[in-house]
């Protein structure tokens, strides 16, 4: 028996977490407040914006078997998710995000997208019209302890699409694309259907490619002759539709609970291995998205870092007295040279400066009509040093438990 | 045990073939010589040139299994075709044609592209140097009754293969795939490549690609979830490789007559059911081959009829006497107006027109200095009757037999 269960790593993912809480708010914090980082780039993080849970986004034409692949993942309760649809015909109309909770219940859209605990403040751009057709589903199950679910509505034909549908569901769907960790592509091998819709909607997770797993459901439903042909045009239509090189990985399975079908039961031991090796990805999930959230904050400190010491150099530069407005736009227009100099003098990478002509725009609404260049912070050694310490010292050993770090010499010589 | 046999349409092919070369001299050839055919599109056709066995042109990396996939078609003999050798390293050094004859023997290239009893005269455009690395097999074998094999040498790396070859293999490819019925790609299951060099083969090949189909051998080398991931990857570049929305027909197996290895030995039954699909497509190829030929002989006809009408129309409105050249460049000049009132009075679809621009430039070089289209020859509608009858009554019967052509309703009474 098959289950996604309670990774090994997830109790050094919690501990990883927490600490980088805790490190944010005591080294990152105080340098982002002392420079405006967030007038220049983006707002202080909450707790909640380290720690929300990996999700996993799944995609595909209706029918397809999302839904039933989500309550299999969840152990396949009777009911399902609370508010799931399973059926022939279309059955989920609305975004779901299905999340670990106390006890069943589901929360509608409008008020999920207002909650500060919820990570999905970010939809109220979409409207009205689409957060109608978005709900939040809590329940007990193991997978949702690391991961965050998003089942969404099947991929529909043209018209169907836009009579249904008062939202952008490209859109919808790059929204959740570029805040999953992992997103599953899912097709019937009973009904290859690679139609236009789908194209659009697999292009609007253009630059999230590397995310992306193909799940080939129900091919227990057809011969290994069959599977064979699907199978090859489906990777014939995908290679077309993804310009990368690299193949995307895809899982040959069944995703239900029920025993696999006559036409492809010979195959039982491949569908087997293909789950096995789906689940155990799913179980890598939340190590690598803590990778990943690593690897974000580190970047944000190196800003954060670089920002500051724009600004000391732009002020320092700035005259004390007469001609300030005149030395302000000479100053803003040679930011490239001005990037360059802090470069030098901090051995910085060229890599970690902002784009000079978008930095210059934050410069100028930043300083508005009551302020010049001059009123920019001055240098604070003392923060950014924190800071430096934090990243030389304070990181690199939460990554350890995920085998990511450095190794520890000192369990190295205990051992 | 599978074997491509001799098709029971064998005999329906070859009676095809004999009625063909007679309703070619009785009833295109008149026309053709009268109106110059061949001065303005191509030489009078030998017998050789209507009934040349269908070539299959297999082509791969080196060590993909051609030779050996060719023996085992020929009924595996203990020394395969003669002159045939079979190696990890590149084995096959040259291009042979492996025909069918009573006895066993290879001929050299120089003398094969001389001979008019073989259908490669026109490899003597690429001279000694590719000659020299090109023979014929003659053998007896059933398969060999219906078809001609082409071997090729594997396609080799960069380097080597510049080093290795002085002839252009992509343009000795491409003369081989025009004139094919059948083109076969084979990979290795057990160690896809897909080459520079190889896309630079396919690129080659470019315009035949309904002819295509793809061999992947050596498929019982790996397991099934091996193969799966094998099969994707290959898909993954074709689709890349191949512009056509259409999925290209593979054959899943192994092709020699050695029992399955253990790792693939579970797939058993679907690698039986992908030879027997290919030997199956193999068996059709002479009467595909036959139905492609009687739809080249039709178009010829056709576009000889255009042809002798255009030429009588020409002549008809050059002046008896002077201005004789004036009117000429007005007419060359005019062509395509030309041919809209030819299509009109003789009901002729446009499509069957030559190209105008083209058409020019050959009345131009016929003429030469000593002729004008004065001297085209005039309308001779007996021989065009003739040509109209052969295609209105002599040709449908004869695809009847490959149940192509109308229902014969003598033959539906009588049953
Ligand atoms: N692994 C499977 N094998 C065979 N049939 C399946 C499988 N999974 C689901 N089905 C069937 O396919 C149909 C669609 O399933 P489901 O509702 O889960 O799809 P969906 O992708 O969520 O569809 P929608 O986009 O309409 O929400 C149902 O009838 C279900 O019983
Ligand atoms: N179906 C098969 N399964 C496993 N091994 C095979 C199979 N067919 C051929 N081989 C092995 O692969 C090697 C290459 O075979 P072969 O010489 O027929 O390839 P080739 O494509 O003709 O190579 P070249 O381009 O060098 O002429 C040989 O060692 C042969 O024994
Ligand atoms: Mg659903
Ligand atoms: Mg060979």
């Amino acid at each position: 028996n098959i289950s996604v269960g309670r990774a090994n790593h997830q109790d050094s993912v919690e501990y990883l977490y927490a600490s980088l809480k805790q490190v944010y708010q005591k080294s990152f914090v105080p340098l982002e407040e002392y420079s405006n980082f967030a007038d220049f780039f983006s707002p202080i993080m909450a707790d909640n914006d380290i720690d929300a849970k990996p999700f996993v986004l799944l995609v595909g034409q209706y029918s397809v078997g999302k839904t039933s692949f989500i309550n299999h993942l969840l152990g396949d309760r009777a009911t399902g998710y609370p508010g799931s649809n399973v059926g022939p015909e279309p059955t989920t109309d609305r975004f779901v995000a299905i999340m670990h909770g106390p006890e069943e219940r589901v929360l509608p859209g409008n008020a999920v997208a207002v909650s500060p605990s919820k990570p999905f403040k970010g939809l109220q751009v979409f409207g009205n019209a689409f957060l109608q057709k978005f709900e939040c589903a809590e329940m007990r199950a193991e997978a949702l302890e690391a991961m965050t679910l998003i089942d969404t509505p099947g991929v529909l034909s043209g018209e169907k699409q836009r009579i249904g549908r008062n939202y952008d569901m490209p859109q919808v769907c790059r929204w959740f694309a570029e805040r999953s960790d992992l997103i599953l592509l899912l097709f019937d091998a009973h009904k290859l259907d690679i139609s236009d819709e789908f194209k659009t909607v697999v292009e609007s997770l253009r630059g999230n490619d590397d995310k992306i797993r193909i799940v080939l459901n129900k091919s227990d439903q057809v011969t290994p002759q069959q599977l064979m042909r699907v199978y090859g045009a489906l990777m014939w239509s995908l290679g077309k539709v993804f310009r990368t090189p690299e193949v995307t990985r895809v899982y040959i399975s069944s995703y239900w609970n029920l025993p696999y079908a006559e036409p492809g039961r010979m195959s039982a031991e491949l569908f087997d291995k293909e789950k096995a090796d789906l689940f155990r990805d799913l179980r890598d999930i939340p190590k690598n998205a803590a990778v990943r959230r690593v690897n974000e904050l580190v970047k944000r400190a190196r800003t954060c870092k670089v920002h500051a010491l724009v600004c000391a150099c732009l002020r320092k530069m700035m005259p004390a007295m007469f001609g300030k407005e005149k030395k302000q736009k000479e100053l803003l227009d040679s930011l490239e040279v001005i990037f360059m100099a802090v470069a030098q003098e901090h051995g910085i990478s060229p890599g970690d400066f902002p784009d000079a002509a978008v930095y210059k725009e934050k410069l100028i609404r930043w300083a508005g009509t009551g302020r010049t260049l001059a009123n920019l912070p001055k240098l604070n050694k003392e923060l950014i040093k924190k800071l430096d310490d934090c990243l030389a010292n304070d990181i690199p050993p939460l990554l350890r438990p995920l085998s990511l770090g450095p190794a520890d010499p000192e369990l190295d010589a205990r051992s």
